[in-house]
């Protein structure tokens, strides 16, 4: 029996640094990376399948219809989605596939395969949370009490998830992951039945 | 609020070599060693409180009633337990504690303990297994055969189990380990108040 990859979803509130960590994590683990489906115009150098799958509106909402996206949004008036049956695929022949996504999206993917591992990443404190947001430069203090109160909010879908990690440095957010990962593949729930029926 | 320790128990069939793996793991990482009670005679050397806590049966089996021990047992006309209020105080104080042991004690400490860790080493096949009781040396194919055959169906238990560990190497299965707890200290379910309620 071929031993299933996993699906781990990143995911957390914006400002807990997500991509930074992504980024470190693929460039140190080998990971099948999902290529996003969208709607908006191929940017220059773009290639289609490579950057983005590339599709019309229609096709896009027919894609949709026919439950072919394991999560998708719509942000700005264009569509964006991982397709469904690529990412399940690359599972089937035990590669271990990383998605990088805001918690709607991970919300998403939970509903359509509970069995992925999802984490949960936050901001060492709230204190940096606020310092992040200021970072990213809310002008007025209106904008930056909505972006908190938002986060703030965010946080409390943090029970959807099994894991949570603080990243209070890359590299250690990093190290949790890669942990986390290694365990994954020893749960019981996993490797049960290999063991019981070799 | 302290954040509280972890109870990881290791255990599994005769043969997986649980202690080899159990020493090279304390070796590394600081754990709080948890000193069982028992009814034998000190050996020369053994002190009270430090290698063991040396009681009379009548003692011992005062304290099974009284619900003193996570688990015991009789080897041999000799009771071993593990006193359950020490454990439980170092955990509270947020010490991790290891308790290596047999199939029987673990599944009585989840009994009395469901949120521990609970991982199950086992030999890398069915073959080492053969190999590693037949080193241990059983004299007569008969008892090679019976040892065999209980290992085997030891293994039956590992569904009670979070995890499970494939002794390979000793290297292998400690950094299996430690990532399980570098996992389960991000584990929503142990987290989840502390951030919700900071």
């Amino acid at each position: 029996m071929e031993k299933k990859g996993l699906l781990i979803v990143i995911s957390g509130p914006s400002g807990a640094g997500k991509s930074t960590v992504c980024k470190a994590l693929t460039k140190k683990n080998k990971f099948w990376i999902s290529v996003s489906a969208t709607t908006r115009a191929p940017r220059k150098g773009e290639v289609n399948g490579v950057n983005y799958y590339f599709l019309t509106e229609e096709d896009f909402k027919d894609k949709i219809k026919n439950n072919n996206f394991l999560e998708h949004a719509e942000v700005y008036g264009n569509y964006y989605g991982t397709p469904r049956s690529q990412v399940l695929k690359a599972i089937e022949e035990g590669k271990d596939v990383i998605l990088e996504i805001d918690i709607q999206g991970a919300l998403m993917v939970k509903e359509a395969y509970p069995e992925g591992v999802f984490v949960f990443i936050l901001p060492p404190s709230m204190e940096e949370l606020k310092k992040r947001i200021i970072n990213r430069g809310s002008e007025t203090s209106e904008s930056f009490t909505t972006r908190f109160n938002s986060a703030y909010r965010e946080i409390n879908y943090v029970s959807k998830y099994n894991y949570v990690v603080i990243n209070d440095t890359v590299d250690n957010a990093v190290r949790n992951i890669e942990s986390i990962i290694m365990a994954e593949k020893c749960r019981v729930d996993r490797v049960k039945d290999e063991i019981l029926n070799p």
